[in-house]
């Protein structure tokens, strides 16, 4: 039986000023962890969050992970961990979110001060790190004062954990989940992480899938030193012209990887699968409008969803050492690095995948036969990640979108990688729920960052009403 | 009959002090054109010029040429032209050199401070613009000084034309050097440019050809603006996987040009020119030291030298608009453009070969198939030059080298380009030779520039001697 829910959701409606009073406050920290002069204002805001927190009446500590790497002397920002309820009988939610943002400025061409939220006559909301992730991070306290001020007994304990450091690589943060999911972890019965987009702006959705990356070097080198191109070329054998040859190998126009083995390492799809992507709500305007052009690949939406989610692909990036600025500089590079990556999908195991890339790039590189030098590495490789979206923690958050949205959620997967999913995953047992609160047009990462009013305030209520299923739902694994 | 010059040479020695001094004078007021803070310094090494000349009796002139095109702060420094002896009966030579030096900072590495002239125990004299081209440009100076302390008559007029901004792309010169073709310089009967280098360190030379250069880029464009690999992956074709395929399509490792058309514009090797590789002072070791490897094309002096200066090559030199820093950045560009140039011998016209390239790289990209779009155009083209090496110009330079030095010098081309060189060629209709001064380890250009304190001070003789030779050799042409 549905809970009831009628009274929190009011009382949400009712605070929403006041929550996003709360949010205003967060977006004027400028919380960039990437820039080191606003390392005291990360802090700051871990610290605002922890003042918020303990007025609620959880009990907060702010976790110190030591030094930067590589910049010794910068402290890394605190891991807010805190703790609201501790009821034996009730389930135990871990939430994930963090409260550092990307890089922001005026004269990147924001319409709006970026550390200001400015709210429009359409109510979207603009400012830096309003949807990632301040919004959803607020959307959990904002949950607990709701409940508090309609009297509502919290359907379960919520475990929290949010970072400073999540725009700058997680820096520290593996080792804090792992070595804590047995101590401030360990009641955790499910983990929930609110840190991704809907696929489109009207239709919300469960995320259960992230493909993997693995992130490559190919190094190139001859000459002692650059050279110029009227005294050498003709010459010498050129870095630059062996490594556009050995890139050029690697993938075909249509993403298609030229990597002998690739392919059957790939999970083939099952009817069952294939079924799921004919009613997520997405179009190839969709995909025409996020690209900016109609250079799609496909012409039809399962085989572009399966090309984003379920396939891998490769994209080459650059050329590290050779020639990148405006205009015409005659240098023959001495030593060029082709940088490229691979997404990865099940069952791609990444020792298997480097394996196979490095094979093929020395068997291209040997076939010119030059007399330059190849080296190719694996420059880092995280795993992709898919869970079970028939778990209860799925059930659960799909009957509190029903709820609150009256349809139900698209069961997406994401082409990029969310790390730390993967991480409370392993580090926990436990299953690993995405419930986004924003929706596509957000430019997170990007100038005019916004969190739709509706989103925001609905998502609070779909952020309660999700802990309200969960506390309903059978263990069923 | 040789001339006399015995009593010029011994003056030279005499004074070597005093133009060791002077080229101290020269190095000491850093004269970089392509830093704006520094103009005043090019402007007052200009004026140097102009009062040293004045002071040796030339009539000398600053001649302005207007604002920097693109920095209408900066004003361009003056070209210093000077006369020195108007006698109709004389033959009046024009020299050009450039009074202007590459950036250099004791921060780059450099051994001593760049603008402070060092000598050390080899008699190697360490300082930017010692070599490129302060030496050169005093030993015009010295040798008319040479001339009047030794009592010895100027053998011929002397017009003579430095710039400022050469290591800048001469912005302006090439106007003026029309400009004033049949004004200031309507007398000269021949042109001598001293900015150029030995092809080792032992052997002088002269030069009577230059590799032109034609340089291309190659834009593909597809979504309306950078893409993250993780969300667009596997759906969007990429501009990069096409350009990278599109510039393999250019040349193979051995510099071999893969464009149809381009070999038959060459101009066949004859015997004769055949002939002359035999003698020249090169050896594959002097290619390796140079290179700072073994990674030559060809095994033997003469196809290497041909490579470098009679057959055209073609250089990969980078891509804008992809990612080139150090690291990793997971971007889908959305516009790259790749640079390449050819460098363009006899008889490669610029329009035939941009005609050849246009077609195969657009056929190239039609080829793929892809649905990004492709602009090529070339940036800018510098014709090839190539002098009559049996001119009275070089005639004359030959038998004062062997006055000089002893050794008859290697006829060398370059496979680089003086634009100036091919300016004064067609606006002056006279027969241009390259007269170096310095030697191939001199590191223009480099940290730890140097000229030799033997090649400046028997340069200055070479200069004076070539000046006598010229004014007795027969007139054939
Ligand atoms: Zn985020
Ligand atoms: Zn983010
Ligand atoms: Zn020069
Ligand atoms: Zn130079």
């Amino acid at each position: 039986m549905a809970p009831q829910l009628d009274s929190y959701f009011k009382t949400v409606d009712d605070l929403s000023d006041a929550f996003i009073e709360r949010l205003r406050k967060a977006v004027a920290i400028p919380s960039i962890s990437a820039e080191d002069d606003r390392r005291p204002d990360v802090i700051r805001m871990g610290k605002f969050l922890a003042s918020e927190l303990t007025a609620l009446g959880a009990e907060v500590e702010l976790r110190e992970l030591g030094k930067q790497p590589h910049k010794e002397h910068l402290d890394l920002p605190p891991v807010v961990v805190a703790r609201y309820g501790n009821d034996s009988k009730k389930r135990t939610i871990l939430v994930y979110g963090h409260y550092d943002v990307q890089p922001a400025g005026i004269e990147d061409g924001w319409a709006t001060e970026p550390f200001t939220l400015t709210v429009d006559d359409k109510g979207r909301m603009y400012g830096r790190g309003s949807t990632d992730d301040k919004g959803p991070v607020l959307g959990w306290l904002n949950s607990i004062e709701a409940h508090k001020k309609a009297g509502i007994d919290y359907p379960v304990n919520l475990l929290m954990c949010f970072e400073g450091m999540e725009e700058y690589g997680s820096e520290g943060l593996d080792d804090f989940i792992k070595e804590e999911a047995k101590k401030y972890f360990k009641d955790a019965d499910a983990v929930c992480i609110s840190d991704n987009y809907w696929l489109g702006t009207e239709k919300p959705c469960l995320t259960y899938g992230l493909r993997g990356c693995n992130y490559y070097s190919i190094e190139i080198s001859g000459p002692g030193q650059d050279l110029h191109s009227g005294v050498f070329g003709g010459t010498a054998q050129e870095p630059m012209t062996d490594l556009v040859n050995v890139m050029n190998t690697l993938v075909n126009k249509d993403g298609k990887i030229q990597i002998k083995g690739i392919d059957e390492l790939v999970a083939p799809l099952t009817d069952d699968e294939k079924a799921l992507y004919g009613d997520i709500a997405f179009t190839m305007d969709n995909l025409y409008e996020s690209l900016g052009s109609t250079t799609g690949i496909y012409p039809d939406k399962e085989r572009t969803l399966m090309g984003r989610w379920r396939y891998p692909s490769l994209s080459l990036h650059g050329i590290e050492g050779a020639y990148s600025a405006p205009g015409a500089k005659t240098v023959i590079p001495a030593k060029v690095i082709g940088k490229f990556s691979i997404r990865t999908v099940p069952d791609m195991e990444i020792d298997a995948v480097n394996e196979l890339v490095y094979k093929h790039v020395k068997d291209a590189f040997a076939a010119i036969g030059s007399k330059n030098k190849l080296n190719v590495f694996c420059q880092h490789a995280g795993k992709w990640w898919v869970a079970s979206p028939k778990h209860w923690n799925f059930t659960a958050a799909g009957k509190a979108v029903e709820h609150v949205w009256g349809v139900k959620p698209d069961l997406t997967r994401e082409g990029g990688s969310i790390p730390v999913t993967l991480t409370f995953e392993q580090a926990t047992g436990k299953n690993v729920l995405l419930l986004p609160m924003g929706s596509s047009t957000d430019a997170a990462h990007s100038i005019n960052e916004k969190l739709d009013k509706k989103n925001y305030i609905e998502g609070i209520k779909l952020l309660g009403a999700y802990l309200h299923y969960v506390a309903e739902e059978p263990i069923t694994s």
